[in-house]
């Protein structure tokens, strides 16, 4: 396994633990309707980066398509995130930029 | 494939649909705050869901056992759903206790 | 939710299904080693054929770009099944390309 | 956090790594048929530790539940690998039974 396949694959780990973590988190805020984009992409972004991680641990031949998807996912989510103050929010906005950039270096 | 297994595959698809669904609007209500305990169980729902359909498709040792979870797991998210007027809900609900009974009989 | 949509999770949720089955079916075969690409693929195609079907009933802001991927997978697995003779990979074949075609519609 | 979920998760991830491994290489191995039983337990067990894991990512209700089957499938997989003397065979027993004790540990 190369090494982009290597950052690739722990980067969508820490972004699915982060959305995960970020999704519980939001519905436990004081304002849950301000967090319902948050809630919604984490939770797509969760099922992407499973897929993805795991496609890589099992050599798909569509990894690098399944990860360009996973990147955009990523992005989108972290643009959500990063406009909430939650301490959540603002280490998931970061997981899912860190985990867009090796996507992207993975698929290219 | 038997006749409980055959009813509980199409259970578990009509409650994956439901709590897709329910999912989905609960995130646009007006108050989403009192929508929370859905949203959450909504999506524990639909990945229980999607697993026990599928163990029963690949014909999975497991089967069995994944379905007794899928029950407690309906029938969790059938009894806050219920609570709840939105349509939605109350469709979901629905689906849910059908689902909780076919997969208790599977797993019998 | 329109015609497309609706047809759409009707075609992945029958290629789904004949993955599953087949993937079942090809580890009982006599001779696996000749099944192994479809092994592989059948988990493939039925990952993403849950993905797409959840996205769509979710409202995933990402759909059309999953049911996209989800034309290519599927396309490739049915390329694999259509090349044996057992029944269940022609069917396999058969469903694969039905939900290529409908995610393409979807995605367009 | 505790300390039991922290180590649980780690143990699902390393167990959801070495199944998909397993489940890549049992497919390029000479003898394919003598790995059908390796296969079909390995995408079983992936399965079951993504959603255990992301299950205590999201401080699920049903963690506990979850870890708990995860616990059965995670032993009938490490029983099927440690039979074969591949490397990724008896590397994905030894995850596997860790994993089976780290998941009883925290459904207890």
């Amino acid at each position: 396994m190369n090494q982009n396949v290597h950052d690739c694959i722990q980067a969508c780990l820490e972004c699915l633990d982060a959305c995960n973590t970020c999704f519980n988190q939001c519905l436990q805020e004081e304002d849950v309707k301000m967090m319902a984009g948050c809630i919604r992409l984490d939770r797509e972004c969760a099922d992407i980066c499973a897929l993805a991680m795991q496609s890589m641990q099992r050599n798909s031949p569509f990894m690098a398509q399944i990860c360009a998807l996973c990147a955009d996912i990523c992005e989108a989510c972290g643009n959500e995130c990063k406009q909430h103050d939650h301490d959540h929010c603002q280490k998931c906005a970061e997981a899912c930029f860190k985990c867009a950039e090796a996507c992207r270096k993975m698929a290219a």
